[in-house]
């Protein structure tokens, strides 16, 4: 068999894991030949591409990044997009490709499919948001970064006698900001799901103060909204140059804070940290299954399919399934969590 | 309501979380009280306990060990114990108790439950062997530990031009050295659930430094045994004091390697450090949750339950299914992982 | 011996190791009485305190913070400050005090130490700008996180194919900068003794990305400036609340970058996160030491002056020496990173 | 100029650091040629190498191990060894030699030295026993590592109610038990330096249980002995397989301690974990400085000379003198660190 193998979107812990894993069973276990294309669709709309073998993949597991590259192009973005990643594969006699990635990318990976090319996608985010899998690699790695910087801005809140409003990433669902701000003990956590109210977040940060409390994390997603007509909320200001830019609501937050309970009030926005650097063991195995299970998929003639964790199981869903909907917080983890707003 | 809380068994990352967690829930949004038996089993048979408020809890999420101490005191150890268990529980008007703790735990609560006694357990094992719940919190940790130490020892592997056979926990199942060895990318991998063949393991390694690598990982699960009549194995030796004790496989795997191979090889035994110490934040999520779940069950009367992961939900299981059989590594998972032996 | 341990200003990771050591050293080993001020000279002037004993101290030589908190308040903000101080010292039978902090604290301590107080100071900085010892606790915690998070950013950025610009601590100094920038290998590294040349600094990215590579990291300190005329730049702006607030250095660079440039640039600031939480056991260490020491000065009655240390070894310095210049980053060591702009 | 480099002797965190670093500053800022020799001096005596260039250390400042690899060959070993190195140099028209090692490699450079070659050494030693330098790189990852371990085990051993005897490495010098001792807080370090009286052990570790506490750390260095008659040792024991190996001393103190105390009493072994995998942030940064300073002095003509940190500079010490003693904890650094026996 031959398989082109691809990395698209943002960057994400365990990617390399994954196309060690696509190389180590297909050339060792099948005697196939792997291709990875460079930075994404792109390498694969424009044929740029390169072999894979034992020897290109060696050490890459515990690296973050990509070693092929990723770019945010998508087919469909470009005239004839489609038809070009058609006549490159048939050029190329590809029997398979995988591509990894996020929404958009699985996106893209169904209208390939449809239009007839033999996919198999493995899904991609730390954002965890995808509905058809219980947990997507990366998101573990995000989880504990974004825990191990709220352990040590306790520490600090507590002797700066502060609140701190922590931003972590999450455009539209709160998982990173669930998860961390129950591992480290937060105070508050603010997700997108639910608009917030900031009466109710002013009173829970104020009663803490009241029991004699020193101090308040309050982690906050950075896609979280201010329930309509509950505070003054921009989403874009203007920056020094004049330029629109988008206003993180950790600012806009620790200002109103502050203005309401007379504390101190500090954002930190962790920001990039979050989605590079090397996967934890909980995502290297992820992804190294993932791969492991997107050759056999291939093997199988399973096209148009999407790895997907169920359980313990890894599972393939239909990637028309897996792109319909986000998944998103539901509603009884918040009252587990006790601290979402 | 009047809840009891023990921790009972070794050490598990995560034991600190669930005593918050149980104490959060039920102190501050059911109002109940709760006490906190010591050192396990003991603590309930000698009616030697503590009230737990959210003071006592402060500051534990993050914190190893457990607050409240631990044994090995089993109810049906002692003569009477399960009668004096029932008295102590009638005096102290106790309406739940929750257990935190592994096979042995369970087994002892599964007991204390057909006895009558409202008991809500709380499953905690870092070996992750238990049947009823997808994964056990402290085995992320025990992974993550061994991974981190893996990856260190890769690169003095390599520059020393050695194999090192690195021993990990797991007495009858090999969850933590599959996990931490697909993780580290160990070269082999070797489970008590299947006896390895010497021959089998040495082919394997060799093949290694026959294609031009300097180096191997072998990691070894400490209950992990030689197919019969494969290599001599003795599970127990004289040590310098002529006392019978343990021989670890470790030791004895590299010296046979060793032997065989003509490479140095040298064992590396990681030990407690596996189980001990802060956490992982997937740990302290599941750990809290699991601590919640348990309250909601004891508030609900469901007694004679456990609580399990299912995917990504928390549900209740009957102790007396918890206890029947262990989980062990299914033979899928070997193939998947390509390093087991 | 009766001694009182203060900690003053802001955070940082060793405060709880010193207090740990002069309780140690004090108590087990000379048989002294030691009190702990509450929040810094604050509990001095107030006569806030609590007695310190072995059980006091337990657990506390891993934990980030100051357990006995800290403020900003100087003796000297306070109209007979000074007198008061002494007061309490006299009714309080203090023999010395041991107040632990930094460039503001010390100046306080020489103060106090010029009115006849019998004081022992120990420097604390992160920023590791006090000049009469080599290093400060807390800066080697500070260069560990900032070099774990720039370690993660780099396989973003170059995923992103990104110049980011990462704002690391320093007001007056460029130490962290320096040695993250260093041990993370950065390509220009940006620091406040030296104002850039933003002309400079955009041929040394823009050569980088001509050489093929597709990513820069720049490391710069808070305090940084452009050289004046170099580039428009704003010590202050104005928030979404037209609140004057301190505008990033980061911030303004990565839009000026990423104009000069034609590439995305976007900055990170890691703020808060490299004053707080668990310190390296270098600081741990260091901060130990100088607890001892400080006991010891205090047995001998060397007074006025400061824990510090020269090579391997802990010394006593005057305080007034200490507080009279900042320590800079001298210009050979900007040749030895290669880095500094 | 041109110059050749090698690695030799057993792995340490940084050694890649001084490599990268030596390429740097010598073909970026000198326009020089690198080679680098294969497997340490054995490289040089069999003129095996290859070309160092910006690309070659790409990448590799952050990662353990060696790109060059490394072997304990010594040129005295071979006959004819110097005069074949001087020959190789000839021929390959080097004008600097730049050999990383620890002791023995520092008397082969001293040796090579005499006979005339042109070296500039650096000294590499987990160890941080050579007398000429403040401190050695390495040395600061392995104290970290074991104070992680010892972080973790405390809990263990807390929860367990055990003594733990934790090995760390360090044949001659007690520097990392020392170091990890204090920074994890352990109530007993045993250093090679100073013969322990296994009798002054017991009574310390014994007066901690009956001061009520439950558990007990022992640090012990690989090296460290009983006083002469003070116990029963065997240096060397018989293993299963009936060969003479070392029996750690680990693993006789717990089980002496345990005989003695009547307490559970487990030997940890830390073993190679020590040594290997990502250096620090400091070991990055002393390194990095080694490597610069090692080209300034090649370029300067000072050979016979080795990188040394005093306080925070980098001189030059004469080879001759490094290799003359060890450096070995001085005394006063026992009662600094309190817990010494």
């Amino acid at each position: 068999m031959r398989i082109g193998v691809l990395t698209s979107g943002g960057d994400c812990p365990g990617l390399n894991a994954v196309i060690r894993s696509v190389v180590h069973r297909a050339v060792v276990d099948h005697g196939d030949e792997v291709i990875g294309f460079h930075d994404g669709w792109k390498g694969l709309l424009e044929c740029d591409y390169r072999k894979l073998d034992l020897e290109a993949v060696g050490g890459i597991l515990a690296r973050g990044g990509t070693i092929l590259g990723s770019s945010r192009v998508q087919p469909a973005h470009l005239v004839g997009g489609v038809e070009r990643a058609r006549g490159h594969v048939a050029d190329l006699g590809l029997d398979a490709i995988i591509p990894i990635g996020g929404e958009g990318t699985l996106k893209a990976a169904n209208l390939l499919s449809e239009a007839g090319l033999p996919i198999v996608g493995v899904p991609k985010t730390i954002d965890n948001d995808i509905a058809s899998t219980d947990v997507t690699f990366g998101f573990d790695t995000a989880v504990t970064v974004a825990t191990e910087a709220l352990d040590r801005l306790k520490t600090t809140a507590e002797s700066h006698q502060r609140v701190l409003v922590v931003e972590v990433m999450g455009r539209h669902t709160g998982w990173i900001a669930l998860h961390s701000g129950m591992a480290a003990g937060a105070h508050a956590v603010v997700v997108p799901e639910r608009p917030f109210d900031i009466d109710e977040l002013t009173t829970r940060v104020g009663e803490r103060f009241e029991a004699g409390k020193r101090f308040a994390i309050v982690v906050v997603a950075e896609g979280a909204k201010p329930r309509e007509g509950s505070m003054d909320f921009k989403t874009a200001g203007t920056d020094i140059y004049g330029h629109e830019r988008f206003t993180g609501i950790a600012n806009q937050l620790s200002v109103e804070l502050e203005r309401r309970l007379g504390k101190e009030a500090r954002p930190v926005i962790l920001g990039h940290v979050q989605r590079g650097g090397t996967p934890t063991a909980y995502d290297r195995v992820l992804a190294t299954r993932f791969g492991w299970h997107a050759v056999e998929a291939a093997h199988r003639g399973e096209f148009g399919m999407l790895t997907a964790l169920r359980g313990t199981e890894i599972t393939m869903v239909p990637l028309a399934r897996a792109v319909e909907s986000l998944k998103t917080v539901p509603a009884d983890r918040y009252a587990e969590a006790e601290c979402v707003i």
